[in-house]
């Protein structure tokens, strides 16, 4: 469903209206009839021969996947990849606004990145009076675990996180991992050789 | 595939030699019979009651992978993003090895990060004599199909691109995407609301 609000938005980027499952499909990379299947699921949203109302779908399915209101969320390690995370211009489209961000080193505690307050750690105790719901980790490994112990412990559910070490979280809490290196494992598996 | 050897190589470095298919079904997330069923697939590697070696196991799935041999990698765009992937402890572990970085920007072209040398964009189109097969873009999102294009020509066979924008490859070129908004954007959904 992330992709095909992924397609969606980005379709509307470029001035579109209205999308044919087959595009659809093409872009998120699955068959047409799987969207046609997924979609129906939900309601019918398109019309024969004209496609999907790109607008209406995009509607829908920020509202399945929760994402019709704002999603605070609170970033803690702002390095490289945190200030990436800051200025990546996709949490907007999605719905989400980074609102808070808190760093270890006080020679960042105080400076702004993208008008986010970079706040000391210490401060993250806080974070359940500000009804933060989403932590995003993005601290080195070592100390991972520790950052999601100390966002569980403030209320967060979910927790999206850049470590490549494995973290340890009660079963309520949601946890999505990128591993930026285990992505690029897979390609030369596809990749022809010689 | 590619989750599991995550999880092995973490195993390892927490001194582990041998290892159950309950516990690494519990890091990947799959069933234990998945596991079993996903190894007998590829020879027997356990033995009942044992459990698998971890170092034949990690050896097995390089091969698998094709990352058995060391894959050298190019990047392009030494931003945040790209720096981070520079500095990512991840990409040796899997037996890769980024050992070129090229950027735009005359005030970061000389300069190195983690001992590479990052050059010119323009040094691109010598990546064939350099018998580069791996290119990894983290490009602002309006230079993304133009550096695509460029490692295309360059003869790269593999992209991982962390940009939020489409990029449209011949069908030979095996593409994966990043988009870590998009990751985010799946946590709702499984979150308690409340």
């Amino acid at each position: 469903m992330a992709g095909y609000l992924r397609a969606l938005v980005f379709s509307s980027e470029q001035g579109r209206e209205r999308i044919s499952s087959r595009t659809l499909a093409d872009m998120v990379g699955v068959n047409p009839w799987q969207v046609r299947k997924d979609f129906s699921y939900f309601g019918d949203f398109g019309t024969r021969g004209v496609g999907y109302s790109i607008e209406k779908l995009t509607k829908q399915i920020r509202k399945i996947l929760k994402l019709d209101v704002v999603q605070k969320a609170a970033l803690v390690g702002v390095g490289n990849l945190g200030s990436a995370v800051l200025e990546h211009p996709g949490f907007g489209l999605y719905g989400f606004d980074i609102a808070f961000a808190f760093d270890a080193d006080p020679r960042k505690v105080g400076s702004k990145i993208k008008d986010v307050l970079i706040e000391d750690v210490s401060n993250l105790r806080t974070l359940k009076k500000r009804k933060i719901k989403l932590g995003i980790i993005a601290v080195p490994r070592r100390a991972a675990q520790e950052t999601a112990d100390k966002l569980v412990e403030a209320g967060v559910k979910g927790i999206l996180s850049f470590s490549p070490r494995y973290i340890t979280v009660p079963k309520r809490i949601k946890v999505i991992t990128i591993d930026i290196a285990m992505d690029l494992a897979r390609l030369p598996y596809y990749m022809p050789s010689g």
